[in-house]
């Protein structure tokens, strides 16, 4: 831990943070967002392309002289009770969580490396087998506003105090489990009905790969599907709905990139359980679901109509917003967020911030 | 009509058209095909904003020197046989087409006046009481892929070469309608379960309204889901659906507004009949579906691959796909359009051409 | 002044501040920053439009329970001692402001209203004749990094601690200024030779109207030239420049919008001095100038490459660069930042900073 | 040569073409015109990229069923008579076309190989020694509106019917040239001052690179200044303008990369000749330099207002406009155009149509 003086007389600790994988859009923005953050302080930060740089380059008002530095260098740098950020591919986050627990760093991991708890399903959405399955039992599923405890037996679990690997979830499983697990958890919903899920996200939730079809003039007038039923998070979603609903959920998710930097929404076709219909586009049951899951939350905002990422650009906000169809007795829940914030960097924070007991909010709040 | 010079020494014979609300996006892509179809002649523009301006002047290239005019002045020029287009409002379109008629003039209108059978139908949909029911039977809904011939009894019915008015399909029912149908006729989808439809589009999609919400740098980093199970495309693609399935059909229908100027894709989700997941997702009955449907289609291609409408951009090409998600049954198919022309103007020409007995693709190959 | 608990025992002092025009770009821009600066509380928000609604709608996090109100409403709340920042057209200005001083707040004001000296050349500039000339000879022209102390006799002058009135330079003039007036004091050009400035900018710089040709499918594929050698930021330009250089300036400026939401360049094209070029392209007289002016300055940054707004988008940086083209003997120099932040609010709120005697960075540090 | 039937009994005779280096941009562009020009048959169409891939993939509607070869194999098809676009870079270009050349056929090329009399300036602005200095001479240089007859000694010169080579201009130069070169001409302009090019141009202008600063979320928000005073269109652009003035000719040329796919805008300014600036902004001499360049020329427009290449989009059409400052006596004049069309694929189709002694307009007649 390193300490330096506060604004007021007394010290302020802040803990040492490091961040591989920093010259992508995820780790770019987790500077960020940890240079004005008064308890973090950024030791170093990794990038096999951008070695030697400096960080105030890509990052104009960067306090200090830090250089970008190879994922080798900066895990010798890994100290006991220091914060690693994975913002790395899951195959560099499989080989880099190891070292760095056996540092003794916690780890936050915004890859898919450790979000699914079944081993077995990796093959099938990653591609590969996994190398250490038993991480995925330590491994906490960080939505801290639906999984605050440390996870009930079988189930993907918030990370608590002492907890020291965090799965950061997906932005679009982020989006998705914010705005349908209550409506779930309140049984609102036929729970024998496969769910629909629709996303929408802009460029940088692809990640910055070098390919001809995301140079800007392919993108910019362009709505791809992509990943047609085969998307990665889709399995992580079934588990999180899972839970809330208290049994198995088969979700059926096709992602589409749009052309925007930054910005997510997820639009979800639900059957309403018999009877609700009757009660109309905007039954109270619904904004009643809402309000139980999220009364007190500072980053899920339920909206009265659908959200629209731009509300909450650079924010680490969630919108959400759920209406009745009465015509097919669908139920339409959309969460919309900035893929970058609550999609990624913001709630890696969200979760370094439960690891060291502060405020949720600490380092977040930014209108 | 009036006739002439061609290129060979045969006179071609071309027929006098009038574009109403040409000042708006589809009108001027209407104007901008027109100029080079060989057997139109655009006699007459109307606009009640730019009245007196030249169509040259939005127009670079264009031959002569037309300009726009008030609608009443445009009405008085059409004569015994000529062609109307109203890219005018549904309101507007309602009081001109009897005009037209009574003149003897053929009626091509892209609103949705008369793209309903029902007219109970359009207060829900449209806000008003229809006020010429009488209309809505003798108009053909122009989707020529689909329907061919002049109206089945209850039906809507494509343009004959003796129709007089044309109802030309809204730009997301277009691509849901072709995406959808096929699967529908060839018995591939549960008949019981609802339709999900998902559709993303392009800023001209929403017509040139003075809004602020559309200006430039509120639209340049949203994803906007609107008239969520409300659209008015809803009715006219459950009622084209409705037909190919052989009984009324449910969809719930929302979409969703995308930073792109042109272009729309819809993403339909359907339950699997029973059976089918087990022949894998590239199931062979989708794509034999689809050849029974548009074999010999000039403008559907069917895709192996998800479309884009990048694709298809300035085309009048509508791309269509499905494929099936055996985990959860569902079929899912996507429809990708230029919402200006196979989503407009280009369908536009398409029903005039049928009218004047031309080949389908007069006027509008463009690579 | 309003007080409330800070983080440590010590209580922090917070200035009472009210936006005027809080409705567009610049003004919930200066909302966004004010409400995470340390020494500010906003009072009150203004907005003729938006009168009734909770700032909490457009600006997501915005803490606390703040409605926009009618300006009248707001200026009844200015007290002795409080900053108002008027986001407003220059007309609403000239009236605002001396309502506001007559009640003893002091006033930033980002309009073009009192940031020429000449009352003379309202005019032809802005099209109106000048209603309070006594203003602009107590005006501070608040461009910080180069005008420090207060003005000089004829010359316009920075805030001061005692300043009342700041007029905040236009976004297009700071970058302007900013990046040529290090190379006119230290004479590297000719002066004799009127100065080409053409500038690019973002469609947020146009504020926020509501004309057709600001919608979203006019300006996307637009780069279009406006008030050509007549925008009225170029007598603020040369006044600045008259005062770096020691005598009259000649400037001809010529703005252009190109289709990205904030941020602008612009380049400018000088003369140099006879024997500069000699020097080579990289002559380093143009760093050693731009040294002497900006050493030590913190929202200035001197680049070796031409700069990009993208990479000062979301600061309060002016990214400054030069080059010599030897072959024609023209130094050309560029000016980037973000024109809602370093070009309006960013500014207006560093200007705040020096009324208050805090150190310049407070409340504007964010990577 | 290959015919077909036209659509009148006389048969219509097509000159076979070929476009080598047909992925990149201009490439597709090129394709995409000749498919509906009435006298060219696109005989092959090479890429090394693409090579095997069916050229009806990227363009939706492609006639038939050419596939992408590499460009040995479609050199080896190039016959006597037969004309080969080479949308290749320059280094491709110099080995293609003497090997062109020596099978008989005609060469149009829209690379910068031969856009220069003078081998020696190639070092410096293309970074390499010119390998065959003696075609400099044959190539004409292809600007038919301002160079209609075969070179005067020593001056670059339009193709004649007879040519074999053509040097395609750059987008910039294109505009540039037909800006400026009228003022020249009229003896407008003092020549002894350098002339000031500040350039803005869509993406595609850079050509289909794999870059990590082209990607979509990297351009999207950018305005990037680039090769500042050393763009490699200078030489070409002081070329032409050398010949216009009747003396050389010293320009400074930047050029800004914007957030838009196609369409540049050039704004030069110029020095005006001692008294014109007495005229007023408006002077009639502006107008009448343009009139006299561009009477009767179908593809330059002089417009009253500055140009957008909104407004020429998918023509071959340049607009230009001029203004006079006359407090800084300066000339400022525009050009605005696509890049892919009037500056690449459709100024090769005009320069294919002079060589073919066709009507200039041939095949480029689009709204």
């Amino acid at each position: 831990l390193t300490a330096r003086p506060g604004r007021s007389t007394t010290r302020i600790v802040r803990t040492r943070v490091l961040v591989f994988g920093a010259s992508g859009y995820s780790g770019l923005e987790l500077l960020r967002w940890l240079a004005r953050h008064p308890r973090a302080e950024v030791a170093g930060a990794s990038s096999e392309r951008w070695a030697g740089r400096p960080v105030g380059g890509p990052i104009a008002g960067w306090p200090g002289g830090l250089h970008f530095e190879p994922h080798p260098a900066l895990l010798e740098r890994a100290v006991e009770g220091a914060i690693a950020f994975l913002a790395t591919p899951a195959e560099t986050s499989l080989s880099l969580a190891p070292a760095l627990l056996s540092r003794g760093a916690r780890v936050i991991d915004l890859s898919g490396a450790f979000r699914l708890r079944r081993a077995e399903a990796y093959p099938e959405w990653y591609g590969f087998e996994h190398p250490a399955p038993a991480l995925l039992d330590q491994a906490a599923y960080g939505l801290p506003e639906l999984f605050p405890e440390p996870g009930a037996p079988g189930a993907p679990a918030a990370p608590a105090a002492g907890g020291r690997l965090v799965a950061n979830p997906g932005c679009y499983a982020t989006a998705a489990i914010l705005a349908i697990a209550p409506l779930l958890s309140a049984k609102l919903v036929d729970p024998a009905a496969p769910i629909v899920l629709d996303g929408k996200s802009g460029a940088t939730g692809a990640g910055k790969k070098l390919e001809e079809s995301m140079l800007f003039s392919e993108v910019a007038e362009a709505i791809r599907p992509y990943r047609v039923g085969k998307h990665q998070h889709t399995p992580e979603i079934e588990q999180a709905l899972g839970l809330a609903l208290g049994r198995p959920v088969a979700l059926t998710f096709t992602a589409h990139l749009v052309p925007l930097r930054r910005g997510l929404v997820v639009s979800a076709y639900l059957r309403a359980r018999a009877g609700l219909a009757g009660r109309g586009s905007g039954a109270p049951e619904i904004a009643e679901a809402y309000r139980a899951a999220y009364a007190g939350a500072r980053f899920v905002r339920v909206r009265s109509e659908p959200p629209d990422p731009a509300g909450v650009a650079g924010t680490n906000i969630c919108d959400v917003h759920a209406v009745l169809d009465p015509r097919t007795e669908t139920l339409i829940a959309f969460g919309a967020l900035d893929n970058l914030v609550k999609g990624a960097a913001g709630q890696a924070i969200q979760n370094m911030n439960r690891l060291l007991g502060l405020d949720p909010s600490t380092g977040l709040v930014a209108p």
